[in-house]
């Protein structure tokens, strides 16, 4: 899928899904021809991207406390049957193990589609009294879910990502970490990817199973459907009690816990990083993550002696060594060069020909502006930094510009089909986000093809706006929520 | 699992599985509590471990020139019957994946026990021309087998490894990439770690399945059992051939490409970590990789107001930023938090009382050696870097020189038995190490109770000693082979 010498060029805006679903393999960030339907290989220009979000989010949990762990990968059945809800949420989408060699196991071992039900067993044996809570412990792996349509980085049978499971002695302390968990994502997402979010509450029927409230961060994709990219569960006691994970209070008493738990999809995080900022050109990786950070092209003259061009190129190579350099050195042109690198996403090229050796200067060009600029080599250090700051805070305003100009006010069904099909959101009014207003969402949703009601947004108390009327029912709208088709 | 206000103290050497299987849970690495048998829940204190040691081997592949990848957990029954010696070697063990929600599966799925059959099959896709040469890839992930006797961190159901396939043009690039792959493990182990190796090419019989030749790091065990920390396997063109895996060379012939195949035992190697460098009160983390750096406890007087102190305390921590380090203010004794922190191998020690602060001292005591330390406040940073480096260099010596004077020369199948219970390698002439020899490879560890041929010391070209005649069968012998019992 390399695009050899054939420069790549398909309209993102106009035709998102065919340019994704060629940017991924274009770019050689994955290979979806392994011989098991919806698993898909990474290839390493995708595998030095997870390594760093990872590290990313791995820091940020740790900053707020979170230690890291390791759980198997493999649950008992059993373990499925102790809290009703979530079993019935994801039993008919695991992959079950029965048989070792040419033994049938006793009991059926699932491979884990998310790891509650293996973690929570073992807190109730690690935690017997107030002084052993908080608790906060992630584990980053792959879960497995038989998804019937994938597509990698949205949806997948086996995706990457982190789970964080905490449990507190009361309500308010774990109220906040939803709060503190949402600063982890916009710290990531937004100030490290540049990439504009929304924070939701999400409706009553859209909520994890086994949880009493779930929040989510979601990311407009250029064809206005909506991707979740990570979400906190509020589990108030339910898992508790299901899990018997109780303590001993100052005062003796016997009490169950509250918890809370936080994804960071990073599979899906990939797919918002190559969404968001990817332009006709290919990807456009922000510095945090790119898996090379600079790459150095030599401009020859073909017939001549290009040694001190050459010798120059590696000596930036090693000026610039703390970031991760590459010089292209193949026997390609300047031009087949560029169109490749800009496609993989590299944030920054340096070109280095004579004028550039005479004159002790280097050219840099950030892959996501029209710029050219010319820099004094004792300078070169300085300026990348600074460059990586103002690249980073370019694609974060270009993505929270798009996003503001893409939310629209509407009242009526037939105005939400409109903003909807232009690839926005719609704004509107709503009769409730409690079991009350599942019977408008799913009005709302048969009407227009889709339309989902993403929830309200946290922290922001909404008012109802005009008739302030739900754009269903017409009934008195409690809150104002956002519509979107979804991934 | 925790010793609450009892010391930890177990004679490692006299009773050394007694002391594993102590200290792996009293310093809270690992809860077996698991309900699957063999498969183990990692705790943080194990995780930072290895999560270091994770990117001690990345950082040192990478630099060799491999690149990170990531495959499917799950391989295709079909995929297995490709190269029938491997086949044989690994489906007696795999877990099977037979069912999807309520529905059989049309085919079996194992959980990957190793990657070949995985990468291989895609290896035959990417690779079309000498110029896709050398393909150097690796993964860090868990796999998966139903081993009998399980132990943590020497034998599990699912344990962490890391794999790296290669693929070469020649046999002689890849012979190369052999010792390479010695001098990764020589770097990390010995080096960082400071545990000593020794590097064998082991006999024809005890080869990996599907492989040419075995080349592995044993690593001794205070009960002089040996424990296998990483192999390269030398596949020569046996993978290639089953998963035609050829290319173009220069001049335009078709051939099949050469394979090794390096698997540092992430998991093994924390055994080793464990068992080489820990002492009666319990574990020594060698500094590359300790879970935190320092410990600072605050000497308060009672009665007193120990503001100061405390105060100094955080002042140090902050000096120290650059590291992983931990105020322990917690209500206990001094003793009582030096036993706990000794226990849990962190491998420095400040104390901070009222003297310390008048001085403006600190008094740092290092895990493995008992020695004080009064080092001034502005020279804390430096001697820590100092520091580090010499507890690493003695825990180097240290390892080393008992292994040196664990390997001891016998002549009859008598001494053998005799060297082997005290708990050392018998180093020996040998028949052969191909096929030929495997008939005396039977009789000795039938008669030496699990005493086994370890193979050839790699790069030493040992000359046979003494009578040059084979220990068992008398014959003139080839080699001069090690002997151990093995885990």
């Amino acid at each position: 899928m390399v695009m050899e010498g054939r420069e790549f060029n398909i309209d993102k805006m106009k035709n998102f899904s065919e340019w994704y679903n060629t940017v991924i393999y274009a770019a050689d960030l994955v290979d979806n021809r392994y011989n098991v339907q919806g698993f898909i290989v990474h290839k390493p220009w995708s595998m030095y991207v997870f390594k760093k979000l990872y590290r990313l989010f791995e820091a940020e949990l740790e900053k707020d406390g979170h230690k890291p762990t390791s759980f198997p990968t493999v649950i008992p059945e059993e373990n499925f049957e102790i809290e009703k809800e979530h079993a019935e949420g994801f039993t008919p989408n695991v992959f079950w193990i029965t048989e070792k060699g040419n033994e049938k196991l006793k009991r059926k071992l699932a491979l884990r589609p998310t790891s509650e039900t293996a973690m929570y067993q073992m807190y109730s044996l690690w935690i017997r009294s107030y002084t052993d809570l908080p608790l906060k412990l992630y584990q980053s792996c792959t879960v497995f879910r038989n998804e019937s349509e994938t597509n990698p980085f949205f949806r997948g049978r086996e995706f990457m990502w982190i789970e964080a499971h905490d449990v507190f002695a009361t309500e308010e302390e774990a109220r906040k970490q939803i709060v503190k968990d949402m600063r982890i994502s916009t710290k990531v997402l937004n100030e490290n990817l540049g990439i504009a979010c929304l924070f939701f509450q999400r409706p009553k029927w859209d909520t994890f199973p086994g949880a009493e409230h779930t929040y989510a961060t979601d990311v407009m994709m250029p064809d206005g459907k909506t991707l979740q990219v990570a979400s906190t569960h509020y589990l108030g006691q339910n898992f508790a009690k299901a899990f018997s994970i109780r303590f001993k209070d100052r005062d003796g008493n016997d009490l169950h816990a509250y918890q809370t738990c936080y994804g960071p999809g990073i599979w899906r995080i990939m797919a918002a990083i190559i969404s968001t900022h990817g332009d006709n050109k290919g990807l456009i990786f922000p510095p945090a993550v790119a898996p090379i950070d600079i790459v150095i092209i030599p401009i020859l003259k073909s017939g001549k002696n290009n040694e001190n061009v050459i010798k120059k190129c590696h000596e930036i190579k090693e000026i610039l060594k703390e970031y991760r350099v590459e010089v292209d050195e193949r026997d390609k042109t300047p031009g087949f060069k560029y169109s490749e690198w800009e496609l993989k996403g590299v944030p920054f090229r340096i070109e280095i020909g004579e004028k550039e050796v005479s004159e002790n200067k280097a050219t840099i060009v950030p892959r996501d502006v029209k710029q050219r600029l010319q820099i004094k080599i004792d300078e070169l250090k300085n300026e990348i930094e600074k460059q990586k700051k103002e690249m980073t805070d370019r694609l974060r305003e270009k993505s929270q510009s798009y996003l503001n100009s893409h939310i629209k006010n509407a009242e009526s069904l037939d105005e939400i089909k409109k903003i909807l099909d232009e690839g926005s959101y719609a704004r509107v009014n709503f009769h409730s986000i409690d079991a009350d207003g599942k019977e408008c969402a799913d009005i709302l949703q048969y009407e227009t093809k889709g339309g989902k009601v993403r929830g309200i947004l946290i922290g922001k108390n909404e008012e109802p706006f005009g008739s302030k009327k739900c754009v269903i029912c017409g009934k008195p709208a409690k809150h104002v929520v956002y519509i979107a088709r979804q991934y």
